[in-house]
């Protein structure tokens, strides 16, 4: 919102770099087109990943005059990202400056700033939450203790909220709330403001030894610790520069006081490192959250509430797809949004709906080449019969979350949109279907899901899927399936992953196909080298449309997916509905070939 | 050979440490038996890779009382490999010392010891070759003045084999020669024993401006070019600890003369390090040789060789199938490695066989899950009609280099024997059939030949794919096709790799199914993101033994791939066979299945 205020542009990602007489805004290619229209003609626009196109520190190389200084608010960049930032202008000898107790965009906004969101907090029951927080916590001490730290402090806000079993609505799409956590081997304080919890939160962290302190105490109490002698883990990726250097700083004064000290005079200035890095080294582990892996792994309970919410999702779905063929088939003229606004009226109807899991990309012919295509009701295409309708949407359940993605079209598809659609379906059910061994990294399956389009030299330019949070956010780590093989994270048992090929064909149409999977051990009849081996189990019950599949593509055994996937499909959803939809699920889930047939008397031939 | 006579052991690979009241000997699985046999009581034998057991230098810190002296002959150890020993043994603060100027087993061994290899070189004909040396030699210049260096060291044998078109017979199965080769700007150096050189190869040399020195002068002229300030290319993964430690001691001295050193006593021992890597920083590049890739990317010619020798290959192994399938049916009693002999006259009958590749792998039954068995006469098995036979063999051509791998059954294979054989078989045609981007890594492939086996619990413990010479060794980098994603070289159009999955089920049986493969640029329907898509071109064609297929696990496609595939065998392969031969190949390259009729069907039924 302070980026927004600064300077007029309103997309989701950017960077705004300010120096006395030049003004400057990265965003990327998602928002090359608002960001031109929003901008005036004060601030350049920096088109990120274009070539030639500086990073905001090579620029800050380029631009300032060797040896000035740069200013961040270090609440607003992690640790390790104003390391990097320091590093980088270090080689004109910049120096990066850490602005504290005020924000320069604050100063010019005044009181004209919206206040912080304030919105309840409420207990996260544990019929979902499966774990009480107690249980939780006693696992995080348990990490801490082996690693022979005293403390952990915790930053992520979804860490935050499935450690406590809490959830909030302080940000769009993500039930989580403004706050840090510090657990210590026998307290836990949670920094809040104290307006957003109720009485019974209240007595939901009292049980279970959880204290409150404001929002705002958390620099003071880090420093506390650092007084008290605490070894702290510090996960440097997430928790912020504003947090960890003070924690060193106040290392380093608590070591000079007990004369441990060497002679280097003490500065506040973040370019101390030395001394700062030394203590730091004494009294921190920096690694990973222990709340990251124990988050990924869902328990029985989650998996039952994800089950549960996909199932009603689905019914939602089946609903709107009723609708919207029916719609367009009378030719009413409905645009992206307003289908993406009766999507959202379905889901509602729907019990314990919360609000959508990301912005609806809802993409009607070209609009549906742009992979994170966002509509606005001023700008966007009316949804018909003559092309391609991509629309991928979730929802916040209060016991789960979905993502899924679904490609149709209300006309006749051309003999290339179904080729592509096939090749991605094909993808879709590689994937699937895939078996591994424990222990695999998600990259290594991602070529499952691209192989049946790199045949006929089709790609796709994003991952293959992410994990998915349960009745948390739905894009959450440390898993992926993805090209880049950066990501070492082994796929594990009770994750969730989205799997979501996709092909592009730029100003003509998007396909993408996208379930969420659960990840279960499987039974099988051999486990060479005594390890167990990995599956896949679908949480997603959506039809696929049949009409754009073309079967001569597909082997006997994709049929037989996409018939048994359809089976199920209406097995689990169909109860959940009536008349008209259940007619429409029963037309959309019917055999697209007889399979069975065809095979026994293949065999008769053979 | 110095191992084998100062320890007894004859394996073909270990290390052997000796202290002053110790000795012992580290080898691999595949020799822990025979390493049993042959070492006396005075060897400890270290099984590596067997948890508990040390590698030497953790060994050596155990053993040794701190501050030990610790010598290897450093023409042995590649620099990469010693600066590996120092750096760990000086945990202890042991010191690294290369001894030079002789070999403590070749003191032992004294007049006894056998006169190095002293085997004919001979020009590797252009028709063959593909470029003259000339044109090589330009391009390594050209990478040379690129990376402003002045001249090259060449250690790897088959990398100076393959630069100056030349073949060797000094190592069993690699037709190499032992050489050093420096190529400078404007002129060219072989290091070889000009005893190996007759008229036509020194003919050969000096119209490619390439001038003899004797094979021990490596190092002085290495000196000697340290001397003259050149700036070296080297390859120090390969290069051995001699040559590159000589260089960096000579430029020290160099640089002192000059004035420019510091007031740093000069001095012979290895850890005289800051000093050399200063000036080894200043005056050389250490970098992957520039012939490795040139080398692996095969020319014109040199396909053309490989597939021309893949078809005498092709019909030297139909007619040995032909003659074992008969001898077993008829109950001739014949061991491992009779079978092997008789593989090798078959060979020796095509024109241009020079010997073979590797060690043959005939391993029937259980000895077939031995992953690099290799039978001796005196103590190996039958090859009967009662279990599977494994066959690993290939052959050095003049023109060419084969490896192939078949696994046959004589009588009745068990249901199991069958499901195990068609799921490595689907995986050798799912990696067969791949089509990928340009500058897409080996490793990302692999998991198409496992996944097959992974979707029953099964796998195996080796890799996918290795790179192969054109004439060449037999096993060559820089690309593989593995689980391990270490290596990122990208797979290029115009390198072999070879397709060799497996299943071994210990004490029973052994599969392995390996084609040699073409990586080659595919003219597809589109290109997406503008750049090449890559498959590959079969080069071994030899039938796949029908009777070890279940065709119920196959899809249409696949039972298409074994047609196609027999059906090419027959083609190319029948024009070089006669009488009973060509009966047999007739035989066992029928279709498994028509596919075709039943697909047509189907489109009926739909």
């Amino acid at each position: 919102m302070r980026r927004a205020y600064l300077t007029g542009f309103t997309g989701s990602a950017g960077t705004a770099v300010v120096t006395k007489d030049k003004a400057a805004l990265w965003t990327d290619g998602r928002y090359f087109l608002q960001a031109e229209k929003e901008l005036t003609h004060e601030w350049t626009l920096m088109r990120s990943g274009n070539h030639g196109v500086p990073t905001t520190s090579e620029w800050l190389n380029d631009v300032l005059p060797s040896g000035c200084r740069v200013g961040i608010d270090p609440f607003l960049f992690s640790f390790d990202a104003a390391e990097e930032l320091k590093d980088s202008i270090s080689n004109k000898n910049h120096e990066l400056v850490l602005v504290r107790g005020m924000n320069l965009v604050d100063e010019i906004w005044g009181d004209a700033r919206p206040e912080p969101p304030k919105e309840p907090t409420r207990v996260h029951d544990i019929k979902y939450a499966g774990i009480d927080v107690p249980s939780k916590l006693s696992f995080i001490r348990s990490h801490l203790t082996e690693n022979g730290c005293d403390a952990v402090v915790i930053s992520m806000l979804d860490e935050v909220a499935w450690l406590l079993n809490m959830r909030g609505s302080d940000v769009p799409h993500s039930p989580v709330f403004y706050s840090y956590l510090i657990v210590e081997v026998s307290t836990a304080t949670l920094f809040v403001d104290s307006n957003k919890v109720s009485e019974d939160v209240l007595e939901h962290l009292e049980k279970a030894g959880v204290k409150l302190k404001p929002y705002e105490a958390i620099v003071s109490e880090v420093e506390r610790l650092a007084e008290k002698g605490a070894k702290l883990w510090l996960d440097s990726s997430s928790v912020n520069a504003a947090i960890i250097t003070a924690f060193k700083s106040s290392c380093d004064k608590h070591m000079k006081k007990k004369g441990k000290a060497g002679e280097k005079v003490e500065k506040e200035a973040y370019s101390d490192e030395p001394t700062g890095v030394e203590n730091g080294a004494l009294n921190a582990v920096y690694n990973v959250s222990p709340v990251t892996l124990a988050k990924s792994v869902k328990n029985e309970a989650e998996i039952e509430g994800m089950k549960n919410s996909h199932l009603r999702d689905a019914a939602a779905l089946a609903e709107f797809w009723c609708w919207l063929e029916d719609e367009v088939c009378k030719s009413v003229p409905l645009t992206e949004v307003q289908v993406a606004e009766k999507l959202l009226e379905f889901r509602k109807k729907q019990d314990g709906f919360i609000e959508t899991s990301f912005d609806t990309i809802s993409g009607y012919g070209a609009n549906g080449a742009v992979i994170h295509y966002r509509p606005t009701p001023e700008d966007c295409s009316s949804v018909g019969s003559d092309n391609l309708f991509l629309l991928d949407s979730g929802a916040q359940y209060i016991d789960g979350t979905t993502d899924i993605t679904r490609t149709v079209h209300f006309g006749e598809p051309s003999p290339r949109q179904k080729e592509c659609f096939t090749r991605v379906l094909q993808g879709h059910i590689a994937l699937d279907q895939a078996v591994f061994p424990e222990r695999t990294p998600g990259f290594v399956l991602d070529v499952l899901a691209r192989s049946s389009l790199w045949k006929i030299g089709l790609d796709y330019r994003h991952g293959t899927g992410h994990g998915v949070g349960a009745a948390l956010n739905v894009h959450e780590g440390p898993q992926s399936i993805s090209y880049r093989y950066g990501n070492l994270t082994a796929l594990q048992k009770g994750m969730i992953v989205s799997n979501e090929p996709g092909y592009y064909e730029d100003n003509s149409f998007g396909i993408r196909i996208e379930n969420l999977l659960l990840i279960k051990e499987l039974n099988l009849a051999n486990s060479f080298g005594g390890i167990s081996y990995l599956g896949f189990e679908r949480l997603t019950f959506v039809p696929i449309q049949s009409k754009l599949i073309d079967v001569s593509l597909l082997s006997p055994s994709e049929i037989n997916w996409v018939n048994d996937y359809h089976e199920e499909v209406w097995d689990k959803v169909s109860p959940l509905l009536s008349g008209d939809t259940r007619d429409w699920l029963w037309k959309n889930t019917r055999p697209i070939l007889d399979v069975t047939h065809r095979y026994s008397h293949a065999q008769d031939i053979a």
